[in-house]
């Protein structure tokens, strides 16, 4: 196991319905000492490519976004998310559905952020059904720029969204991919990598 | 001129209504080095408090607390927005009334993330009428915790947030207080600190 796994195991914490709790250290509490291991591992991972931004999506994206950031030396653009379609002209918006909520959300950001010299590294803390991904990769390319790859803290190695990309052709990197779980006796399985 | 307010001279935009634009560096994309720089700064000021935890709240305030964590090796916790009043009692929440929006918000931190052991620094990046700090400090004190400061990038100095806090008696450090801006010139006007 990795660092983030072991993790995972230490302090996650399985609901009924697939769900995994790990607001203690990744998305209400957060480790900043473990968001800046992410980063070393990530920017091993993604050593050769030539990134010059990150992009990521409010809000539990942020805080992983830009502690890896530092070990970049790149700044950071995040995503917003609105329920308004009364966008001005100067945004890339995607709309994106969600399996799970059921709901569309647009995403959007500021055009003068993004170009086709951009060279982007896609951060988020969960990747499941993929949608907000989905939704991000689709403003880089409206912008013209570059998805140099995609790093995820934890996959949902059971639902769709990685298998989706991976497919797709992208450079995705999950830090933990969780193949199972098991809410009676706590255990998770993760995907060896 | 510090090097924040050098910053928002540089790339800063006044719009009309007392608008300040920054999103070029600190609340859509974001500098990271700067925030660095915000950091060292904030633990400068806040040399002589025992702070074990920072509290933000979503989204702009998230990156800045992440990077300034780093300076004082704690965690950081966000406190949620959500207009849904159906809250597990898990949560310390606070409602908020906006000036500037006319609604009303509710702001939460899950329990099991704030204590009365707590000594919490409390990290935004703007400060206006100051409706989400109150709610940050209100949470705070539901949890018996102690606000040993709040750290603030740009306040609006003509705007009654600041006075109000630091008439409670609060520690509040902002690290640009502007205190007027010519739409017509582009001209900003800090106080002196």
């Amino acid at each position: 196991m990795n660092f983030l796994e072991e993790r995972i195991v230490k302090d996650g914490i399985v609901k009924e319905g697939n769900v995994l709790k790990v607001d203690s250290f990744l998305n209400h509490q957060m480790d900043i000492e473990l968001f800046d291991q992410m980063g070393a591992e990530f920017k091993k991972r993604f050593a050769d490519r030539p990134i010059n931004k990150i992009l990521t999506i409010e809000a539990s994206g942020i805080g992983i976004a830009c502690v890896v950031a530092q070990h970049f030396g790149v700044p950071v653009v995040f995503a917003k998310k609105t329920k308004s379609i009364n966008i001005e002209g100067e945004m890339y918006t995607a709309e994106v559905e969600s399996f799970t909520h059921k709901c569309k959300n647009q995403v959007i950001v500021a055009k003068k952020f993004l170009s086709e010299e951009d060279h982007v590294l896609i951060i988020d803390d969960f990747l499941a059904n993929g949608c907000a991904l989905q939704g991000l990769i689709q403003i880089v390319k409206s912008a013209g720029g570059t998805v140099e790859g995609i790093g995820i803290a934890i996959e949902k190695g059971f639902q769709s969204g990685g298998t989706v990309i991976r497919n797709l052709g992208y450079h995705l990197e999950s830090l933990a991919i969780v193949d199972g779980m098991d809410a009676s006796t706590g255990e998770i399985t993760f995907r060896e990598q």
